[in-house]
């Protein structure tokens, strides 16, 4: 199996030289860092955060407070790839090999004996760039991976909205599916995320609304800063949603029957 | 729509009294709870929480070194139903009683004006019993919710496994499913969780099968715990599981093409 984590593959060859630590930092309220994360920061000697090109760091921003003053920091750059299609091969091979120079980067502190705390927003090992680290490190270095708050989390918790119960099942959803798609699995779970709106926030109404899911649906931007934007969807009058815009759709029913 | 927030609610008349707090304690490292919820705890009147009967709250352990000295406790105990089919309605009625009860107790401190933080598991709006109190008193309290890291995200950094990315479709599915309806969903996601293991841990082995999903399956106990236990669900010899282990399912794969 394709599997490897530091906790199971005890016999890998382990280098001698520093840690590999994924730390999630929660949605982006900085008070929803765990205190697990807060002592990573603390100890590491480098801490690394991916960022699109000309962007600060979302993830950098929540913890800033945090870093140890004076700490090396290693800004990971995600190249600018607006002008490839994001189906075609150039585009596959242009992401790949940022993330094969990230990790040299990376290995390069690492094989100097310096631990690298690479800071993600939410957590790690869940819609992250961190795993692409991971995935071409962790074979040959030490690694820990620090659990965050999830976005989701985030933004359920900003509407005050239970999301799943007993034996309901959740569902994640790209907003990229075809309408199709997403209505089909829509129907088919009891509570939902769709998350990666952006320009796909129509469809995704249609797709609520064929599947008859359109009218608990909520609306989340922000979730957990202090211009966060909550809406049921419905009440929405336009269809301009930014990326990591969110809709949730609850599964438990207050009128529900209660189980364990 | 039946969905009622702080967020969103806003015209709702407040009681003068107290707030309900939803507090996430995170999946059992204390150190994985956030700097909101010791605050939280630390502020708080009375601390509440849910256990069964005659035994000690997970999440108070979780919690424990950051209650104040002298704090108000109120423990919540689940009533014992073994003696009821659990498909009947005089188990729903009796789980219904009890969360009636325990709103009540809860409403009596929060009209004395004081707060109440209920300790969760995890994340409170997720597959918690936190809901149950903020379906019946959110619409008369202030309420609020300090998100907390998952069972499911302790899991899955412990093994140190990526478990969704890109355009991935995640899903969380309870081991009480039918194997027919196990197996159907399981070839139908990227990426899966499944709870509830207990005594449904040889259906949910022959539904991977079945679904062709069983080689990449990983078996976790107490994720966040020193005495976790972590393999390949195929290296695991017996079927016998705890309540509270859970299967995951990556569905992200190394050679996979990247994804933002």
């Amino acid at each position: 199996m394709r599997w490897r984590g530091p906790a199971y593959d005890k016999n890998l060859p382990m280098s001698a030289g520093g840690k590999l630590i994924g730390v999630g930092v929660g949605p982006g309220d900085p008070e929803l860092m765990t205190l697990k994360a807060l002592r990573a920061l603390k100890a590491a000697d480098v801490v690394a955060h991916f960022a699109k090109a000309g962007n600060a760091s979302r993830a950098r921003a929540i913890a800033a407070d945090h870093l140890a003053p004076g700490v090396t920091e290693l800004p990971l750059r995600y190249p600018v790839t607006t002008e490839l299609p994001r189906s075609g091969a150039a585009y596959c091979n242009r992401i790949k090999d940022f993330f094969d120079a990230c990790a040299a980067e990376v290995a390069a502190h690492l094989d100097a004996g310096r631990s690298v705390a690479v800071v993600c927003e939410g957590d790690p090992l869940f819609y992250g760039s961190y795993m692409h680290l991971h995935a071409r490190l962790a074979s040959r270095y030490a690694t820990e991976i620090i659990a965050g708050v999830t976005g989701m989390s985030g933004c359920w918790s900003a509407a005050g909205t239970p999301i799943a119960q007993g034996n309901d099942v959740f569902t994640v959803l790209p907003g990229t599916l075809s309408e199709p798609e997403l209505a089909r699995r829509l129907a088919d779970a009891d509570a939902i995320v769709i998350m990666k709106l952006g320009r796909n926030l129509a469809k995704v109404r249609r797709a609520l609304d064929h599947a008859n899911r359109l009218e608990r649906a909520i609306y989340v931007e922000r979730g957990t800063m202090a211009d966060a934007v909550l809406m049921p969807l419905v009440a929405k009058r336009d269809d301009d949603a930014p990326y990591f815009a969110v809709v949730l759709v609850p599964g438990w029913e207050e009128h529900q029957e209660p189980q364990r």
